[in-house]
């Protein structure tokens, strides 16, 4: 697979990342950067994610044949619709969203003849914002899911799948819908539990914590604007999510009352092997 | 300060620790390690945590003016009173269980005139175990708590402070309960949400897990008996606490069922703040 320009809109931590990656693999001729902030994309240049950058998305989409946006996820579907609306037959549109099912049924099939969009959402990154923590291995050897509607492009997922590969990561298609009730359980629900004991906690006892608390809490630095927008994307599995991790709390909580260390103590075997599962 | 003989029971990771530290800093003539797995302490002994080693504590604690119990909190103090039942007069004997306000009341003032315990908890440590991962400069710069109850021996209490600050720690001296409701927030809770999370995640979704989850969920791979121990013997104030995330989740739960994006942001930001204020 060989890309004349690719086109990165938010050039932060992902968007760095896949272009550092994109440039290291010479997976395309030429990387462009498109963004708002004429300072941070200088900072990518410098950095060598990029080849050039653009501030006009419109000017940057008419030159170039793949797409990643890497904006917030209540950001993309529209930024998706202005770029395909100008770019060339037989360019493929992809994104970095945390959500998938609400940009895709917003992008549809709504896209000019010729122009493909789907969805994709590589499980890297952290908290940490910014081109200068970008990292050329970023999605080496990580999941990338690369979703897959009724209406998806064969060729062009064929073509997205390619690319994430390329840049080192394991590809796995899924339904987005299936995506985000997945995701909600396994970033979204974290993140809402990070923020929530993070939240809560007096400043009076900020020195009585230890690596335990600062791990736990630690996506809970994250942007609370970017993951408003998740949260609002991902409502509905989100809730679900929540009602499960409530029920095994009013577990926790029934066994402490009933002074049943029987229970509490297999409640977190069961826990201890979910997490050992997933390694360190 | 100057131990003659140290004895430290029980040689994991704290422990190791410990006495780590206490020799590379000189502070005991000698240092034991007492346990029940010969094995173990003779790794501790091969890695240069202790000097010596016994499976007989009421042997070791006949030569000993200086303990710490490094055990499962809910043996420490029935460890404690066969200690002091037979060591030296003048010896102190002290802890680094999780809880305080349980064994500082069931030892009491029951102790052997002459003998005095005084509880500590050094705010280190992870979720591994054993010698293995012992580190001379765990206690460095981080938080001790030593708790001050009302009989507590003022001279004890000093022995004690000045005991952890030689390993290099910054002591807090506190009421025993009032370091319970405080680790109950910063400690057992974070330990009961990450159980509960990595509890309630099928295994079909651990792919999709990224940094996020195992940060969240690291603390859950701690052994459970130990931690059912700590949940027990602390289960009044997690409860509170418990009720306290919960009421933040519920907060929450009620903003995205209303699709109340300013108010989830306000949740989210003050989880942020709270996460910045501790640092990396």
């Amino acid at each position: 697979m060989h890309i004349q320009t690719l086109t990165i809109v938010g050039v932060g931590l992902i968007g760095g990342s896949i272009g550092a990656a994109a440039r290291q693999r010479g997976l395309a001729g030429r990387v462009v950067g498109v963004g708002r902030q004429r300072d941070s994309l200088e900072r990518a240049l410098r950095l060598g994610t990029i080849d050039a950058w653009s501030l006009d998305l419109t000017e940057a989409a008419r030159a170039s044949d793949f797409f990643v946006f890497c904006t917030p996820v209540d950001l993309i579907a529209r930024q998706v619709m202005a770029a395909a609306a100008v770019c060339r037959p037989g360019a493929v549109l992809t994104d970095a969203g945390s959500t998938k099912g609400a940009i895709v049924t917003e992008i549809g099939q709504r896209l000019p003849p010729g122009v493909a969009y789907v969805g994709s959402h590589p499980l890297a990154g952290s908290e940490k914002r910014g081109p200068e923590h970008a990292r050329a291995d970023l999605f080496q050897d990580r999941v990338t899911v690369v979703t897959k509607a009724p209406w998806t492009d064969p060729q062009a997922l064929e073509q997205t799948t390619g690319f994430w590969r390329t840049l080192g990561a394991r590809v796995r298609v899924m339904d987005p819908w299936e995506h985000d009730r997945a995701l909600a359980l396994t970033s979204h629900l974290p993140h809402l539990l990070a923020a929530a004991l993070a939240g809560v906690l007096p400043p009076e006892l900020y020195e009585l914590t230890a690596t335990g608390f600062r791990d736990t809490t630690r996506v809970a630095a994250g942007d609370p604007t970017l993951w408003t927008a998740i949260l609002e994307q991902n409502r509905s599995a989100i809730l679900e999510a929540l009602d499960r991790v409530g029920a095994r709390l009013g577990q926790f909580e029934g066994a402490l009352r009933a002074g049943d260390a029987a229970t509490v103590s297999a409640l977190l075997a069961q826990g201890k092997r979910g997490r050992d599962a997933l390694g360190s």
